[in-house]
C-alpha cells in the first residue's frame, strides 16, 4: 500500500459497454489492493449493465469501436482475461468496494 | 450540507448526448443542494447542445443504445422527469453553478 | 501560474476518437502551463490512437455525431488547428507531462 497515496476513489458509472466496465473494474482492483476506499455509482446503461438478466445484452464496445468488438472477444477470451463482473468480484474481495444504484434510474427503467 | 463535503465540484460537458447531459444536471443538482461550488465547462458536443436553437437536434442516448431512447423519452416523460436543461436551471436557483464556454469551440463550429 | 492550482492532474484516455483526444490534449497544455504536472494514462482505444500507423485509422469523432465529422475537419484545418498529438507534444515541450501505456492493453490488441 502506498503511504502517500489517496484514500479513496469514486467512479460514476454511466455507460454499459464491456470495454468501459472492464476499465473501470481494473482500476477498481488497483485502487482496492492499494488499500483505497472505492465507491461505485450506477446510472443509466451503467446499472442496467448490472442487472441479473443483463449478461447476454451488453454491447461490447463502445461505438466508435464496433468493428474491433469480435477481436476483442476473442483476444480476451484466448488470454482467459476474467469478465469485469468477475474483476468487480474479485475487488470486492480484496478490498473495501461499495457499489450504489441511482434510484433515479431504477424508477425509469 | 455535509460538513465534511469537498467545496466544489468541476464538470467538462464534452458529450452532447440527452442521457449524459441528464446525469450531469442531476450530479450538478445534488452538489449545488449540498452547499458545493459547480464549475461546468461546455465544450465541443456538449457546448453545442446548449446553444439556442439545439433542443430538437440533441441526440437522445449515447450511440451503444440508440434503439432505448424512445422506450427512456417516454418513461421520463410520463413520469415527468424535467429535462437536463431545466434540472439545471434549477440548480443555479439553489446553489453556486458557474458555467463556462469553450473559447476554441465557440470559434470553430 | 496560478499559486494556489492543485499541483497535479491525471487523465485516463479511454477513447481513441479524434474530437476526446483533442479535448484530453487541450487539458493538458492548459494543465502544462499552469505548472501543474500531468499524467496520461493510455488504455484501449486511446491507446491504440498513439500507435505509429494509427493515424488514418483514428475515428473523428464521437458516434453520436459522426455526421458532423467532416464539417468540424474542415473547419479545423481552415484554422490551422494543430492535430491532437502535435498538440500533446507541445505540451511535453512547455511542462511536466508523463504518458503512461495500459500493459494489459499491449497484451490484447
Amino acid at each position: 500500500m502506498h503511504t502517500d497515496a489517496p484514500e479513496r476513489m469514486s467512479l460514476v458509472l454511466f455507460s454499459g459497454t464491456a470495454d468501459k466496465l472492464t476499465a473501470a473494474a481494473t482500476l477498481t482492483t488497483g485502487a482496492a489492493a492499494m488499500g483505497m476506499e472505492v465507491d461505485l455509482f450506477l446510472t443509466f446503461w451503467g446499472l442496467e449493465a448490472f442487472k441479473k438478466d443483463a449478461a447476454g445484452s451488453v454491447p461490447l464496445v463502445s461505438a466508435e469501436f464496433a468493428e474491433l468488438g469480435p477481436m476483442m472477444r476473442e483476444v480476451m477470451q484466448a488470454k482467459r482475461v476474467p469478465s469485469w463482473l468477475d474483476t468487480l468480484r474479485g475487488a470486492r474481495e480484496i478490498g473495501e468496494v461499495k457499489v450504489y444504484a441511482c434510484s433515479a434510474t431504477m424508477e425509469r427503467v
